[in-house]
């Protein structure tokens, strides 16, 4: 589409042959006079040429960019995890290519294909319903290196970042048996993650440790956004119990919001606690009690993770496995 | 890097000479026994063939990408617009590449090349710091359309998507006299942009036209951040204003939470405005009363606006200008 200043344009201006021209370029002008360099730099700059990264890649084998694959870019985890990326790939002078698939299985296979088809150098996908027929179909069989982010699939062998979810359930779980609640709701998304599934684990052994039943009356599935944090406020009022764990923060903040709009108050009559720690639990009224991802990092890992597999193929799968701490804030009371 | 699956691995494992499985493949394949057709399909699928794009766009001149400039992933306000673009291209099968330059100038300038070196077909860039040198210099003289969004840059005269910021400061105002505030503090950001400028502006007139003088004291600048909003909650409060209208809602945001911190209440103690009408809004401690900009149409918009100019690059300037509206919701009180 776009008509682009090429090398020639440059030699034709400075009145020099394309070959000389590309030789400065290229920094291998060293025999030429260094006005002559100077002056086609000058030259250059002012008509604006860059050289034509996509010719260069087919002999390279290189487009510097890696494909990342996110749920929902309007959830703040996943936005800060991009921050991460982004600052760790700018360092490497690679650039990441963001798509958002929505939670949409059809979405993710068409961006999956594209991405690979765009020539992506190596691909980072924090979305669950990408399945193993794709990885090994696509990515696999075109060696396209790939690390995993927020799936925890025991099944999957690659490179991957695995977050303690069991782990943050139980301490989720935990501070609120410890702050002597006993009916503890979970609100938790329709068809939920591998992680997710993990976090209840967790919250489930906890209850148990403590000799507390698992009452499954208890246990509300939502959309996993804010609105449907909001949409089950109703019943978990209605079920009588004193706390709720919700298994991500937006769908928390939409909890409290919906408790709130029918005259209750969060700690008041219902404790909460979240998970994801994203930077709006300190802005909420009640501040938000949460378990604390370090996602930001965590995005500078996967970068640098995927820049080992580049510069290593044959490199030992990676596995990071990353600690979760659970952060009081206010939306805990203690009875 | 990747050793990707080629059409000659195809052809190989098909038994079918390379021009034949390529005409298959490219849909000329009639004259070829339906048999041989599917034959070929199946092996290209199980292979996990895809076209090498870069190479196709050397030839087609098309990488069917946009690249995108936002000045922070983190606000949602353009975490939505970047949802409508998205949605919006994905109808078109072209792929929005995403940067967030984080408002540093070096960090655009570098983003603003890397992308012309990759080859998108145009630029939409939402990012106040990119000057006219680098438009000129780089976008231009490459032939790369652009659209600018969130910029109101008289001085440029290319694609662009402005919204009547104007108005906007002039509702936000006139809401808060109209509720009896005359001592109305601003919080604008500091090195505020042109659209800020504008919101600024139409505050001013809203108070001259009530025969309110306007008080240079009431106008905090600070971080656009929420963290931002939060660091002058004490200086306003104590500057004795009534109101505030602050010139984006992740500021409003902080300062609304810098206020209770403090012990104080909104809208009991101070009235807030917003700007932008992002979700949050909806889900904070008071309701925050704000401007609506549409955001997530507008990226459609600037989708559409940017196909045009690739149909035609001879098109006339498109300009698209986006009206808002007062959302009244909880964060004002009358008085």
């Amino acid at each position: 589409m776009a008509k682009r200043v090429t090398i020639k344009d440059v030699a034709k201006a400075v009145g020099l042959s394309i070959t000389t021209v590309s030789q400065i370029l290229n920094g291998k002008g060293e025999r030429f006079p260094a006005a002559t360099q100077e002056k086609v730099m000058k030259i250059r700059d002012q008509l604006g040429y860059v050289p034509n990264f996509n010719a260069r890649n087919l002999i390279s084998h290189s487009m510097k960019t890696v494909g990342i694959i996110v749920p929902n870019l309007v959830n703040p985890f996943f936005a800060m995890f991009l921050r991460g990326i982004q600052d760790a790939m700018y360092e490497h002078e690679c650039v990441p290519m963001i798509l958002s698939a929505d939670r949409n299985e059809k979405l993710e296979h068409y961006y999956l294909r594209t991405l690979v088809e765009r020539g992506v150098d190596a691909m980072i996908i924090a979305s669950s319903a990408v399945g193993n027929e794709e990885l090994n179909g696509l990515l696999k069989s075109n060696r396209v290196p790939y690390l995993l982010f927020d799936q925890n699939d025991p099944i999957n062998e690659g490179d991957r970042i695995i977050v303690d979810d069991e782990r943050g359930g139980e301490l989720a779980a935990t501070h609120l048996i410890e702050s002597g609640h006993h009916k503890i709701a979970v609100v938790l998304p329709d068809r939920p993650s591998q992680n997710v599934r993990l976090r209840m684990a967790g919250y489930r052994s906890a209850l148990v440790r403590h000799g507390i039943s698992v009452d499954d009356s208890l246990i509300f599935s939502t959309e996993l956004s804010k609105a449907g944090g909001w949409a089950v406020a109703n019943q978990v009022i209605d079920s009588g119990a004193t706390a709720v764990f919700c298994a991500n923060d937006e769908m928390a903040l939409g909890l409290m919001r919906g408790i709130e709009t029918v005259g209750k108050n969060v700690p008041q009559d219902l404790s909460v606690v979240g998970y994801d720690d994203i930077d709006l639990d300190d802005y909420m009224a009640p501040r938000l009690t949460t378990i604390h991802q370090p996602v930001y990092d965590m995005g500078t890992w996967a970068s640098q993770m995927i820049m080992n597999r580049l510069r290593d193929p044959e490199h030992a799968p990676q596995l990071k496995v990353v600690d979760v701490s659970l952060v009081k804030r206010d939306s805990v009371r203690k009875i």
